[in-house]
């Protein structure tokens, strides 16, 4: 069973109204399906990714490539694609087949660059949403998603509280921190700084590189808990355990977060590195002083939440906010706590607790 | 009472000879000295400042600006300079006075740029202890420090024991953690892939100033604590209280760390930021295998460790190693943990229970 990317092109004919008020048209989606949807499309299950990732969830590509939660989907997996079809749609504004700054805007025959409109999480769900009713489908099983996916679920549930039965944010907040701003804010202001940045519109052999690896490195560096750094790299050095006396990369831990920079700059477009941070930025379920509870007033799905005991990004204590929230408010919720060393991260590796949970929720309904 | 500047030039006969064994002559050492030293030089309290800071630590210079520790040092003040002569030097590698990067090779009559060998936190403190010589001072009273400059400070209970009668390291740590490191290191790869760095022999008129100003931004991250950010801008935007959809500076979170980033850059050389985050990444009193035991065996200084409940860049757990391996030793230690949710920048900031620890410790001897 090989893993490929499918297209659709949505909004041909009317234009896809975004939060800050303008709008696109033909907006292309790039997804993928693994199993097979029932008669009844009751079975579907859509997944959302988070910042860097793309529609490719599961299975493995034609070049051998393993989807980002491969562990976690196929037969007999937590995700059973037996009995479950999945949805995963690489997210409005990203760089892997859906429209976003990278891609080439109809009306000019030019990339978008920073013309592209700034986007939220809530035009993000908007377009999935639009591709779940050309599925046809009335309800989903559920919609489960890490960090950025998290913070679709969870809008998911508010704004379409009729047509998700199950909700699984992983790892992710009602409210991005001011600390989540910050570093998101430096990595996008090495990007625009940097001298190739353009404005945006930078050519193919000329974009602003460096900018996005030093993006990269500091989003590295809160993917990880301080715990799982020095059981990984410690202060271990690359060659030998004398200093070297230079500014050449020394520490392991430097290595790794170089190397990260440019594996990331050879595949990731740095506009959308801007783009999606600032939709990230700007989510806040109790924006304009909406209590958390008021928020989740209408909502009907069937919660579980879990978190990351060593996640600092989006720790425990803002996932437990959420779960305070709807409790007060009588739905339907469980929480669990990943018991795991390896910091934000830790969802996206392999990790049984995270299988069997999943599984159990999934399969007892 | 002015603050003022004095200058010495050491090594100007015998070269010194650093921790990786290249050596530096003529040596200038930029100082500030508040207080009077007494007939039997017994009265004397070296201070050492932290990564960016100056040998302006008291009082106010004659353009009015106050020490990075105005409020701790001075008549009556927690270090009463009624009793106390203190001595802040500008550390080696720094752009302040003392020799770094940024003076002048007097072999080329060039800046040194890269060409500067590499410094580490030992080769500060023999360059403190040099001029504490010149002084004529047999042993100091004590010497005191945060962030780097705690390092400073250890170190010198550990290099010259008999020459520190009191050691307060503030807010530091004995190993340098990878996290540390880490972070170091995206600051150093900012600057260095900067394209005006040009490897280190920028001119005056084009540095790496954006490299710099990312720096800079990511380190006021790790001086802020989580509560403190939230306390201080929480979500607050800089105009209104609506998105305005564009990526300009927007948050003021994101405002602060612009701002202060483009204030650093103004003061401060992006060469000696490389040299001094190495010699931080460096530290490790552990290095090589010893354990912290077998570091302090020989020191004899009673110290008083000082650190912040909410610095999670130098958190309490790693000096409370410090404080039970001085224990183990059987050394006299106090410890104090600051009851600030301000992080790592606390000690820098007007606190009284900064103060009053510090006044205790140093009167009731």
């Amino acid at each position: 069973m090989h893993a490929f990317d499918q297209f659709i092109t949505l909004f041909t004919d009317t234009p896809f109204v975004l939060e800050n008020g303008r709008s696109l048209s033909s907006v292309s989606v790039c997804y993928q399906t693994y199993g097979v949807l029932n008669s009844d499309k009751s079975n579907a299950i859509l997944l959302c990714h988070a910042l860097t990732g793309s529609a490719h969830a599961a299975f493995e590509n034609e070049s051998g490539e393993k989807g980002w939660w491969f562990d976690y989907i196929g037969p007999n997996k937590a995700i059973d694609t037996n009995r479950f079809f999945v949805i995963c749609t690489n997210s409005l504004g990203s760089c892997y087949g859906t429209t976003g700054p990278d891609s080439i805007n109809p009306d000019t025959q030019q990339k978008y660059g920073t013309d592209f409109p700034i986007i939220t999480i809530s035009d993000m769900v908007h377009l999935q949403f639009t591709l779940i009713q050309h599925f046809g489908i009335p309800s989903l099983f559920a919609v489960i998603g890490g960090s950025m996916g998290g913070m679709q679920a969870l809008k998911w549930s508010l704004l379409y509280p009729n047509h998700v039965q199950h909700c699984v944010p992983i790892a992710t907040t009602a409210t991005v921190s001011p600390q989540v701003i910050a570093f998101d804010a430096v990595g996008r202001h090495a990007i625009v700084s940097d001298s190739n940045w353009e404005k945006g519109f930078y050519g193919s052999d000329s974009s602003p590189k460096e900018g996005l690896t030093v993006a990269r490195m500091i989003g590295h560096i809160t993917y990880l808990s301080n715990e799982s750094m020095k059981s990984k790299f410690g202060r271990n050095l690359q060659k030998k355990d004398t200093y070297d006396y230079t500014f050449d990369v020394e520490f392991q831990i430097e290595s790794y977060l170089k190397y990260q920079g440019d594996k990331f700059v050879s595949r990731f477009d740095p506009n959308t590195y801007l783009y999606l941070t600032k939709a990230i930025s700007y989510f806040d379920l109790t924006h304009q002083n909406i209590s958390l509870e008021q928020s989740f007033r209408d909502v009907s799905s069937r919660f579980l939440l879990i978190s990351i005991k060593s996640d600092w990004l989006y720790p425990p204590q803002q996932m437990k906010e959420i779960v305070k929230a709807l409790m007060r408010t009588n739905k339907n919720v469980s929480y669990i706590e990943l018991n795991s060393d390896n910091g934000h991260d830790a969802f996206l590796m392999p990790n049984d607790q995270l299988s069997d949970t999943l599984n159990h929720f999934l399969e007892n309904r």
